[in-house]
């Protein structure tokens, strides 16, 4: 399987400039032959946009806009994990991911848990206990959103699920550019697993975003890499080198839960 | 306060050697104004030594080695933690880690509880349910020993029990080189403590060890690192600079301890 990743500015407030770049990414990322596309965190509206934008512009998951996405994951025969405020049932905001199968299916829906200061607080509500791991292309499949990654519980959760791609929409910025450097090549090692880290480059507001995307393999390598210019860029998934490295890194078969107990203490 | 890391090529089977040679570092490392020595894995002995050996060079926690290396401790005004092969009062032997204070006082012992493969359980039982935590020169301080530090669930229990440094002593060997440079500093940055990563080089029977032992900060920077060949290394611990990355890092305050109880069951 291969999996494209698109690093590119914001483009805050503008729903249907964003559908209208999502298509043509998706159709260059078809091009290329992958099998997936990832944008960034709220990639449909803007990150840095503010409380009363946020409600706004948010959708439902089965809105006008997943309605559209599912049109163009259709057209061009690719599936799409892409970032947006939702409106939920009850009325609350989250930040939230959405994966579109190649079919325009809604495969999960995933809405970030560990929110990232007053800039996430300030928008939304964070995410209950609901971290959906689906199949895609013969994959197990799991979501975080940014500073979700940043925890190892979270992918260490999803990875005791069975994930073995972890997809990571994300805003990040300076000064944390050690995340998109270190932090996301050691949560794949660690937990043997591929991750998927697409990231915005560029400004919005005061913020400047590190770029740096990545897919990171589980034996630490990493098969695509952006630098801090906007860029498709595409990886492919190995599941015979993630078998070799897992037979070296027995990690799963290694742990010991009775002494993790603390971790989970309120 | 300061720290010495020693990297070095393993000495096997030979307590007196290793024993003189740790003397000579605490020397040095006390003319370089470290408060603090960190040795490798099992130092007192060699690691890959075999289970016949390790039976016979094995040490009670309060034996004659123990009292060698409070000597020097107490000679050189210097603390310092060594790797050796511990007799348990049971007559079972743990690959263990001894803290030794600047007067010479045990401070703190530690049984490895991730034990890496057959080279490991060859020779050793597992650590128990034990993970100290100490102070030393008004740092609070934890132990792990090599593979421990590749599990998440370990560190982050120290940090959680309050580790402002958490010392480990390794034999780490390729092609696990990816843990010397990415996932320790992960680790320090992830829990927002200091991290030693005291590693051998050189060779010891088919194992080639990797080196690049490092003293890793809250910030993800690398106060100390070494190359491949022996040499002590001295670092700083410096609190303001943990104090202003736990500021901008505040990991502890938005953990979700709720959200994680999958990494807890058996």
């Amino acid at each position: 399987m291969n999996i494209a990743l698109y690093q590119c500015p914001p483009l805050p407030l503008d729903i249907g400039a964003n559908l209208l770049r999502l298509e043509q990414q998706a159709h260059e990322a078809s091009q290329q032959k992958a099998d997936l596309l990832v944008c960034p965190e709220m990639f449909l509206t803007g990150y840095n946009i503010g409380a009363e934008a946020a409600r706004k512009l948010a959708q439902p998951s089965d809105g006008f806009a997943a309605a559209r996405v599912a049109e163009i994951a259709k057209t061009h025969g690719i599936a799409i994990a892409y970032g947006y405020p939702e409106l939920g049932a009850s009325g609350r905001i989250y930040n939230a991911v959405q994966l579109i199968g190649s079919s325009g299916q809604r495969l999960a829906n995933y809405r970030k848990t560990h929110l990232f200061g007053e800039l996430d607080t300030s928008m939304f509500t964070a995410g209950e206990d609901d971290f959906p791991v689906v199949e895609l292309n013969g994959w197990r499949l799991g979501l975080l959103i940014c500073y979700d990654v940043e925890f190892p519980e979270n992918t260490r959760r999803l990875a005791l699920a069975g994930a073995e791609l972890i997809l990571v929409p994300t805003a990040n910025m300076t000064p944390y550019d050690f995340v998109c450097d270190i932090t996301v090549r050691a949560r794949a090692f660690e937990n043997q697993c591929y991750l998927a880290y697409a990231n915005y480059c560029g400004n919005e507001g005061n913020i400047q975003y590190c770029g740096q995307s990545s897919l990171c393999a589980p034996d630490g390598s990493r098969p695509a890499l952006a630098a801090q210019d906007e860029v498709l860029i595409v990886g492919r998934l190995d599941r015979k080198l993630m078998e070799s490295s897992r037979a070296l890194n027995t990690y799963f078969q290694d742990r010991r839960p009775g002494l993790y107990t603390d971790l989970v203490k309120p």
